[in-house]
C-alpha cells in the first residue's frame, strides 16, 4: 500500500490527484416551507395508510404483520398506520462509516461528506476510437481501473458498464472478483435475489480477510433497491434488501420515479408519492434489523414529453433533488443522489447537463452520489471520455470553499502597500512564497493562449480527456492484495460458478 | 411593437423564449463570517486611510478635498478618512430602474432581479464556419441582432466584439447607431473620456424622444469604470464616470485585478483591495453626485499561474464571487459579475466554466452580469456558437425555482390512487393537462435517442449552436423605431464624424 502511495504521489499528473474525501461547502438549500415539509410528510403517510405498497414477496408479509401493518394476503398490498411508519423511521442511522478495502478509501457516510462514484448499469459504453458498443468485460475492467485511480472516484456505483459477454447468472461472481482485485474502494452489490447478495457477502469476507461477525458490525457493500414506481415492492430487490440488513450491510432506497410517467407530472406530487415509497420500505428494513444502514436514495426528474426519454441534469432534477434532500434530512438518513447527462456526446450539453446536477448534489446534502463519472444518453451509456470530464467537474465542485482564509490578511496588507499604485504582485515574495498551492489545478482544462492550442492541433475537451484515459489505462497499476487472497477469490468463483451451473438465480 | 412580439410569440423556435426577467431562485450565500464581513470592511478602511488611491484627474482633487480626503497634489494620491467613506457609501441606491428604448425591456436593479448581458469588448470573434478572426463591424452587429433576439439577454454589455473596421474616435457613435436602430434593450457606453458620454447621451435623447431633463430622471446607460489596480484610478475613465454621475446613468465601478498579478494571491488579500478601490470610487461619485446609481463590480479570479492568462470559471472565482456578493449586501448596492470561460472552443470546458459561473452568480445574489452571452478565452473572443450556448445555459438557470407549487396536491393524491401499483401516468388526465408546460423547453440540449440524433448526423452540441444562429439571423426583423429618429441619429453620426476628424478623444 504504501508503495502504490508512493506511485501516486510520483504522478499526480496521470491519476488525477489521491482520492481525498471531498466535503460539500455550503449549508444544504431547503426550498420548502416548514408547512410545506410536513405536508409532504403527512400525504405520504396517508398514502402509506389509505393506498399503501404492494409487497410482491410472500416473506415480507408476516413481518409487516407483526409490526402492525395490514397485508391484503391476495395482492400484497400492504397499509403502514402513521404511527407504525413513524416509529421505525427513527431506527435508521444519521451517520455510518463503509468500510473499504484499503482503509485509505473508507466513506464516512453523513454530515458535510459527499462521495462521488462511478457510474453504473449502462448497457452500452463509447470511446471516441471505437464509437458506442454493448459493454464488455474489458470495457468493464478498464473502467474499474479509470475509477480506481480518479481522485475525485470514492466508490464504486455499480458495473460502470454491464459487461454483456458474461452470463447474467453468474456475473456478480466475476464482477466481485474484479473489483476486488482491481480496485480497492467500497463496491456494490446486484441486489436481485438472495443468492447475489450471499455470494457478493462470501467473497467481501475473503477479500478483506474477516469473518461474519465481523462483516456485520459495519457496512463495506452497498445495494440499489429499485421501487418499481408507483407503489410496487418486487420480491428479488426486497428479499436481497433484507440479506443486506440482516448483515448489517447498506441499502439504497431508490424509487426512480420519472415524472409524467411513473409519478405524477408535478413535481410536488411526484416527490409525495416517491417519499412515501422511500419512508415506506425504510420503515419496513427496519422491522426486519432495527438500525440498519438505509439511504434516502429519491431520484425526481421529468421524462421529455417529446421523446419519451429521461430526461437528467434539467432545471426540475434541481428542484426536485433540493426537495428530496431536505426531506432525507428531515428524516436524518443520509441522501443518494444520481448525476448523469442526456447528451449523447461528451460535448457542451454533456458538460452543462453534468455540472448543473452537481450543483444539485452540492446544494441539496447529498451523501452518496451514483453515476458520478460518465454516465451519458440518461444512463444508456457510460463515456470513457465522459468519465474524466466528470473527474474534472466533480474536482472544481471540491474545490469549492465555504469560506475564506484570513490568516494572512496582514501580511496581504503590506503586500498591497509594498507593491503600491501601479505595480504588480506578480514576483513579490507574498506571491512567491503561495503560487504553487494557490489554486485549484485541473486535470483536462486547457487554458493555453489561442495560438499555442491551435498549434497543438486544437484539441477540444473530449480529445484531451481521450488523451489522458489513456495515459491513465497505461499507467495503472493493480492495488496489492496477497496471493493466497487473489487465490482464494478464484477458487470461490470456479466453485459457485459450477454450482450455479445455467441456472436463474 | 405589437407586431413585433406577434412574430415573437409565432416563432419560438427560432427567437429562444421573449425577453422575460428572470429572478434568482435562491437566497444569497454569505460565506463569510460577521466577523469577516467587518474585517474585509475595516481594512478596506484602513487601506483607504494610510494607502489611498491614486487619481490621475486633477479635476477630482478640489471634490476630495472638499469633502474631506487629503489629496497629495504632486501624485493624486488621496486618503479617505474612514468616516467620509462610510457617510457618502449610504447615498448610493440599493434599487433603481434602467429604462431601456421598448418599455419590455426596462430592468429593475436590485433585490431578487438578475439580468444576464451580452459579452463585451472581446477583440476577436469566433463561429465554426469562418473561425477565429479580429472582429468587424458586421460581426458586431450580427451579435447585437443575436442578442436582440435572445429571451435570456437582458441588455447589451458592450461591443459584444470589438469592431475594429471602424475608426476608434468614432467608434462610439457607429456602435451608438447600430445599437439603437438594431435593438431597443439597454446599452453601454464605454467611458473613457467625457467626449464619448456626451455624444453617447445626445444619443440616447434622440433615440427615445427624451430631453436632458428627462434623460436625468433615470439611468438608460450604464458605463465600466475599471480601476487600474492595484489602487489607481486612471483620468479618463472617472471624468467618463463623473459625467454619467451627473445625468444620472449608471455606473458599475470595476476593479478587475486578477488575483496574484494585480492584487495579492490569496483569495482574502485580494477581495480586501478590490473592496477597498470599489468603495473608495463609489464613495468619490456621491460626492460628484449624490444618489448616482453605481453597481459594485467587484471581479476576484485567479490568473492561471503557468500561462499568466486569466482563468474564468474557476473554483476560486465562485468563492470569490461570493465573498463580493455579500459585500456588496453589506452595502446594500447593487453587484455586477461576469462571467465567461477561459476555453478556446465552444465545448465541453466552455459549458462547464460558464455553467460553473452562473451558479457563482445565481448564489452570489448578483443583479447585473456582464459577459454572459459568449465571453471565450477569457475575454479574448466572443463566439456565435458560445452566445446560444450560453443563452440554452442561461434559460436552465432562469428555470429554477425556489419552492414548489403544492396548489394541485390533493389532485395529485387521487392521480396516484387511481394509477395505483403498478400503472402508468403518460395518458391520465392529470398529466394530460399539464404536459405542454410542466417543464423547461431547452433551446439547444438534444434529448433524441442515440440511434436518431446518429441518424441525423450526430450533431454535437456546437454543431447544434451553429444552425440555431444562423437560423435566427435569417428571422431577424428590426425592432420598430420612426424613420425621423432613425435619421436624426444618422445625422448626429455624421456631423459628429466631421467634427471629431481624425482627433484623439
Amino acid at each position: 500500500m504504501s508503495a502504490r502511495r508512493q506511485r501516486r504521489a510520483r504522478s499526480p499528473d496521470v491519476s488525477g490527484q489521491q482520492f481525498t474525501p471531498i466535503r460539500r461547502a455550503y449549508t444544504p438549500l431547503d426550498i420548502l416551507s416548514e408547512d410545506e415539509e410536513d405536508r409532504v410528510h403527512r400525504l405520504s403517510l396517508t398514502l402509506l395508510a389509505e393506498t399503501g405498497l404492494k409487497f410482491h414477496s410472500e416473506e415480507t408479509w408476516p413481518i409487516l404483520e407483526a409490526n402492525g401493518c395490514s397485508v391484503d394476503r391476495d395482492t400484497g398490498m400492504t397499509r403502514f398506520p402513521a404511527d407504525v411508519v413513524e416509529h421505525f423511521l427513527k431506527l435508521a442511522p444519521a451517520e455510518f462509516t463503509m468500510r473499504a478495502r484499503n482503509p485509505a478509501n473508507d466513506l464516512h457516510i453523513g454530515n458535510e461528506h459527499i462521495h462521488y462514484g462511478s457510474a453504473s448499469s449502462a448497457p452500452n459504453v463509447l470511446d471516441m476510437d471505437r464509437g458506442r458498443r454493448p459493454g464488455t468485460q474489458a470495457d468493464f475492467e478498464d473502467l474499474v481501473r479509470l475509477n480506481h485511480m480518479l481522485g475525485t472516484c470514492a466508490f464504486h456505483s455499480g458495473h460502470p458498464v454491464e459487461p454483456i459477454d458474461t452470463p447474467p447468472n453468474t456475473r456478480h461472481l466475476t464482477s466481485a472478483y474484479a473489483w476486488h482485485t482491481l480496485s480497492d474502494k467500497v463496491t456494490r452489490v446486484y441486489a436481485i435475489g438472495r443468492t447475489r447478495v450471499r455470494d457478493s457477502l462470501d467473497m467481501i469476507e475473503i477479500a478483506y480477510g474477516i469473518d461474519r461477525d465481523e462483516l456485520r458490525r459495519a457496512p463495506r457493500i452497498h445495494g440499489s433497491i429499485n421501487v418499481n414506481s408507483p407503489l410496487v415492492m418486487d420480491a428479488p430487490l426486497i428479499e436481497a434488501a433484507m440479506e443486506l440488513a440482516v448483515n448489517g450491510q447498506a441499502n439504497v432506497i431508490s424509487p426512480v420515479a420519472f415524472a409524467g410517467a411513473m409519478s405524477p407530472i408535478t413535481l410536488s406530487g411526484s416527490i409525495i408519492q416517491c417519499n412515501a415509497e422511500a419512508i415506506g420500505v425504510i420503515a419496513f428494513l427496519q422491522m426486519v434489523k432495527a438500525g440498519a444502514p438505509c439511504f434516502y436514495g429519491v431520484l425526481t426528474t421529468p421524462v421529455d414529453m417529446k421523446s419519451g426519454a429521461p430526461a437528467m441534469g434539467v432545471p426540475e432534477t434541481v428542484t426536485g433533488t433540493l426537495a428530496n434532500g431536505q426531506m432525507a434530512r428531515r428524516y436524518k438518513l443520509p441522501q443518494r443522489v444520481m448525476l448523469g447527462s442526456t447528451s449523447n456526446a461528451p460535448d457542451a450539453q454533456g458538460a452543462y447537463e453534468s455540472m448543473f446536477s452537481l450543483w444539485a448534489a452540492q446544494l441539496s446534502g447529498a451523501h452518496f452520489v451514483y453515476h458520478a463519472h460518465g454516465w451519458m444518453e440518461g444512463g444508456l451509456t457510460t463515456g470513457f471520455e465522459k468519465t474524466i470530464l466528470d473527474s474534472e467537474m466533480i474536482g472544481m465542485m471540491g474545490a469549492l470553499r465555504g469560506s475564506l482564509d484570513f490568516s494572512d490578511a496582514e501580511e496581504a496588507m503590506e503586500a498591497i502597500a509594498q507593491v503600491g499604485p501601479g505595480g504588480h504582485f506578480l514576483g513579490t515574495e507574498h506571491t512567491l512564497a503561495r503560487y504553487e498551492t494557490a489554486f485549484h489545478a485541473p486535470i483536462l482544462s486547457d487554458w493555453r493562449p489561442y495560438e499555442f492550442w491551435e498549434n497543438a492541433g486544437a484539441p477540444d475537451t473530449a480529445q484531451r480527456a481521450n488523451a489522458k484515459w489513456k495515459a491513465m489505462l497505461e499507467a495503472y497499476e493493480e492495488p496489492p492484495m496477497d496471493e493466497g487472497t487473489k487465490e482464494a477469490l478464484a477458487e470461490y468463483v470456479a466453485r459457485r460458478t459450477e454450482e450455479l451451473g445455467d441456472s436463474e438465480i
